[in-house]
């Protein structure tokens, strides 16, 4: 088989491949992630590339204008290597979390709660959570009496004699062969003096490991949240309790499909499900060998895992075929997933070391939303809370301490930057702060890390349909009013409008709203809008009932309250009922990771969530229907507008 | 390196090996098993080979004579190969069991109970167990309800709901991540309608296999004793309780020595562990196989195995060193094995099958012991009992519900045919019935197999014993009297006594007992009832309290009671308290592998019984002078002898 040079700027990285890969796979195969959000169908238009230097064959135009030919620019993933090839990767292609500060991830993922106040309420966090310490693994210091004629029982039931000493009220105490085996020479060259690391599980417990000397101040965890878009992770102090370090990656499997859908289909194929397995436990390898690094840990006292993530995300993780997710009855292989080892996900840290994945109630209502539950503590509260996190999906919780009901909008990716001209993800160049001048219809903007802008991102998107409803260059429906303006033309897809002319973009290209974004965009929040209303609908209760409105995820980070409200994602509640709880689904596995009381409380919430299937509610349409309008066709239902009709 | 081919007659097997490779070494590899009780230390002479072409060189002479030398006879352990080589095996110098006829090796390992009678008191065996019938591992056909919008449970919850409807009280249920993965499929190509294998541990219970169709009718186990020198197994239908076949074989770790003491040193060698292992492991996979082939089951229906034997088997068997089980204060890694898969010890089985191992006292007092106080009931009883197992080592239990105490005696291994001169093990040729006419001291003698005499096995040395003291031939201090008889002459090591003549054997030699003989056989008698005799003194009771005795292992099937107490191995109880069990270890294990009643019980009992430590027990030492006669010191114990003083 003929095989080619493929370099990649500006990474400046080469590989070599057979004829007739797709660059897509060639990129991938050195390491490089490219937008890819149709799953390699030359749909989406995200992963051009620009050819340097040789030969593709690319089987259809696909997204590409006249103007982008000249250029030299292709689909990455229907464009075929002929020949050794020097290929330049636009920024806005690039799959990368990098470019966001080390300020800007934080705050994405820490608790960003808005204001100290909302701290309270929130219950999330871990001084607040009123947990008993007790982590996934602990670590104990043992002396063992040495043995003698008089008390001559095993080594192994020597040391589980003293296990039950110290920690009381086990029933079972199980030991692998693999620690058995090496235990009479390990014991005897400590002088019996060992640590020994415990997972406990309810009355049970079982010997991970038995390490020579005191180390049981070194017992380490790391925290999981794996979302379709970005995995982020946290390194844990287990005996201190402390936050050690976070970090935040896209996910891989984004190059195989931005969605779970797409996903799930390209799991079928041959090696799909190990692609995709590979994809993301590499990224959390690389997040949890990086965490370890920069605090000085080593990875071999890291003995527990917790991952929270959509029912999906955590099949692939497992390399459990996800099929039937995607088919009625909507049936995933398993919500609950018993304790695993690490190992057996791929993830390097102690071979012996624990892997618990927060418990899921349905194909579309994952453990994150579990863990987001168990962190806001709206299943303990008498008042009635709802909890969204808008990520690729849109995930809703109602409830109280009575009941907990939920669903899941397909709201599309619009507000993760896909399926829209100028979409992207919230990173550097990425547009999030709008203003539109009513009068000379002037925008100033803010960009992700203050740079020329590439996109735009979710907030962004708010805010200029907030504000083009302001200044009238919209009406209810959406459509863009046909004025004389330079930054209003027609264009394929019918009006549109320009939010930053080509000289000031970061692309060269103006940066635009259409006509069918905004059809896009629209679609979205009516979808989630209507399953908040509808969820509350189906309880009999009115929206305005709700004390507590807490919006969980990335999204949150830079929304702007007032106008998602305008245009009608979010309901009119009096304003301080919002509370912005950032990246609930972390938080609720550190809590899990640190406390069994949260783990086995996890386990009954995950039950306690009914599941309502919006596809097969009949009011469910209707009411989406009646949310295609901004901000809705129910004007009563947001009073605080005052809106002329 | 310089290989030779090494071919070994009569099996004409061929293999080609290093240069100084031992002839030993060159035999197993070929898989021909040849006696080694010193484990190659060239010192028992019982690995004697003939040279029929070819040049070793012999690092000593060894036990060979100048008539040895003259026939090609070497010592293989000691020599080494030096050019193309063809060796002749003599049938003595092998370990194979195969010379017993089937009947003899069912005799030897059924319930080989002497009368009918004598089955109720033992409550060993299937039917008279009581235990209600649970075995290790269940099989569950189940007709699951299809998912469907109404009822969207997961697979592997609405797999658990099915189960959790069948079996009452299940707190928790498991399953390995290998069983996830196919689980969706499984359940949908098999129209919902499959075969569940679980492992219930009390409350908790594994789903261990997940199988299409109705296949719960075909569930089976294994049951192994692995004793020092003979490996038993049992194949059982778990369904039906049945024993299906029985087989045994010689454990092939003799050839690395004949002791758990040399077996243990052998094993700190750098692949010593491995290599016993194996050596067994092999010989368990050949008679599963067997088994398996002969009555139809497929090896994948095998879900569980249990295992009872001595400490030391137990520890070799998983591959775990015991280096500590002969250094002071004896201290085993382990009596209680958690439950493990066969595949950790390489049991090829179901791959997910169960291993189950009986638990043990001490190092030296193990599983097989705690099966035989298992199966001969002797734990609930209100009477006194006393139960004996007299292989390679003797084991001793004393008890009855209130009180089990148990000792192991260093009987040595003259009663398993070992460090006598013409020992042997009771197969094929090997004298087991011997009178002598004390009038012209006549010999006629049984052999097992009706072939020409090749050796004496344990039973035989015991007659042959008995009747010299009858016919004067020797005195109470075991010395062979000077007559003059064309059987008696002086040898290297004092007196012998002919008892077959070598026209008449089938080793072209007389075949005699020597002084030195006898004197090892009165060691092994005073170890033996010095151990019973002591237990009950530090109980502070009288041997004649007894009620039953029972005496386990293949030694008693051919064992003469009234010989066995003339000699004073076997203390003066009335000859009907004596009852012979056959392999207990084998019966236990098999009530366990049937029950878990019987397993959970195991464990009570191995916990119950306490260990008395001889070798640091003052009065042990007296009471094993006192038995250094035939019978005994102390004629009052032996009442029924009537023997003059």
């Amino acid at each position: 088989m003929q095989k080619f040079k493929v370099t990649f700027y500006p990474d400046n990285k080469t590989v070599e491949v057979a004829r007739d890969t797709t660059v897509l796979a060639a990129a991938i195969s050195a390491g490089i992630y490219i937008n890819s959000a149709c799953g390699g169908e030359g749909v989406c238009g995200r992963c051009k590339v620009i050819l340097k230097n040789g030969q593709v064959l690319s089987q259809s135009a696909g997204k590409i204008t006249q103007e982008d030919k000249k250029r030299g620019i292709y689909l990455a993933c229907i464009s075929e290597v002929q020949s050794d090839l020097e290929i330049e990767i636009p920024a806005e292609s690039r799959l990368n979390l990098e470019g966001l500060t080390q300020e800007e991830v934080n705050r994405r993922l820490k608790q960003n709660y808005s204001t100290p106040e909302e701290i309270e309420p929130v219950r999330g966090g871990l001084p607040e959570s009123g947990f008993k310490h007790c982590p996934l693994t602990i670590k104990l210091y043992l002396e063992l009496e040495r043995p003698s004629l008089e008390d001559k029982i095993s080594d192994l039931e020597r040391l589980e004699r003293e296990i039950e000493k110290v920690i009381k009220g086990i029933s079972s105490l199980h030991s692998s062969l693999a620690n058995i085996k090496p235990l009479s020479e390990l014991l005897r060259d400590s002088e019996w003096k060992i640590t020994v690391t415990l997972a406990k599980k309810n009355e049970a417990a079982e010997i991970m490991q038995v390490e020579p000397g005191n180390t049981s101040g070194n017992n380490f965890g790391v925290v999981f949240d794996i979302g379709t878009t970005t995995v982020s992770a946290q390194l844990i102090d287990l005996v201190n309790k402390k936050i050690l370090g976070t970090k935040a990656t896209y996910n891989k499997q984004a190059a195989f499909g931005s969605d779970v859908i797409t996903r799930i289909i390209y799991a079928k194929d041959s090696d799909g499900l190990e692609t995709l397995h590979g994809a993301v436990s590499e990224d959390m390898n690389e997040m949890a060998q990086g965490l370890a690094r920069e605090h000085s840990v080593n990875l071999n006292d890291v003995t527990a895992v917790v991952c929270a993530g959509n029912t999906t995300m955590i099949h692939l993780l497992l390399r459990i075929d996800p099929t039937y997710i995607r088919k009625e009855p909507y049936v995933p292989t398993l919500n609950f997933v018993p304790l695993l080892r690490a190992s057996e996900a791929e993830l390097r840290v102690n071979p012996h070391g624990l892997l618990a994945c927060v418990p899921g109630v349905s194909s579309y209502i994952g453990g994150d939303v579990t863990s987001g539950v168990l962190a806001t503590g709206i299943y303990k509260e008498d008042t009635l809370s709802i909890l969204i996190d808008i990520g690729t999906n849109g995930e809703v919780v109602l409830g109280n301490k009575d009941f907990l009901i939920s669903a899941a909008a397909s709201a599309g990716p619009a507000f993760e930057g896909s399926g829209v001209a100028c979409g992207m993800r919230a990173s550097k160049g990425a547009i999030q702060k709008v203003k539109i001048s009513p009068e000379d219809l002037a925008v100033s903007f803010g960009a992700i890390g203050g740079v020329k802008p590439l996109g735009i991102c979710g907030s962004g998107y708010i805010d200029v349909i907030a504000e083009m409803l302001k200044a009238a260059l919209i009406g209810k429906n959406g459509k863009i009013n046909d004025i004389n303006h330079k930054r209003i033309r027609q264009g394929d897809n019918g009006g549109e409008f320009i939010l930053v002319f080509k000289e000031d973009s970061g692309t060269g290209e103006d940066i635009i709203i259409t006509d069918a974004d905004i059809e896009n965009l629209k679609r979205a929040k009516a979808a989630i809008y209507s399953a908040v209303s509808v969820l509350a609908r189906h309880m009999g209760l009115e929206l305005i009932q709700v004390e507590k409105f807490f919006i969980a995820g990335g999204f949150g980070t830079y929304l702007d309250i007032e106008n998602a409200v305008n245009i009608g994602l979010l309901p009119d509640l009096r304003r301080e009922r919002f509370v912005f709880v950032g990246n609930t689904s972390l938080s609720g596995a550190r809590q899990i990771i640190l406390s069994n009381e949260a783990r086995k409380l996890a386990d009954e919430i995950a039950r306690k969530i009914t599941y309502f299937e919006l596809s097969v509610e009949a009011a469910y349409m209707d009411e989406y229907i009646a949310a295609l309008f901004f901000p809705h066709t129910d004007l009563t239902l947001f009073p605080s507008l005052k809106i002329s009709k």
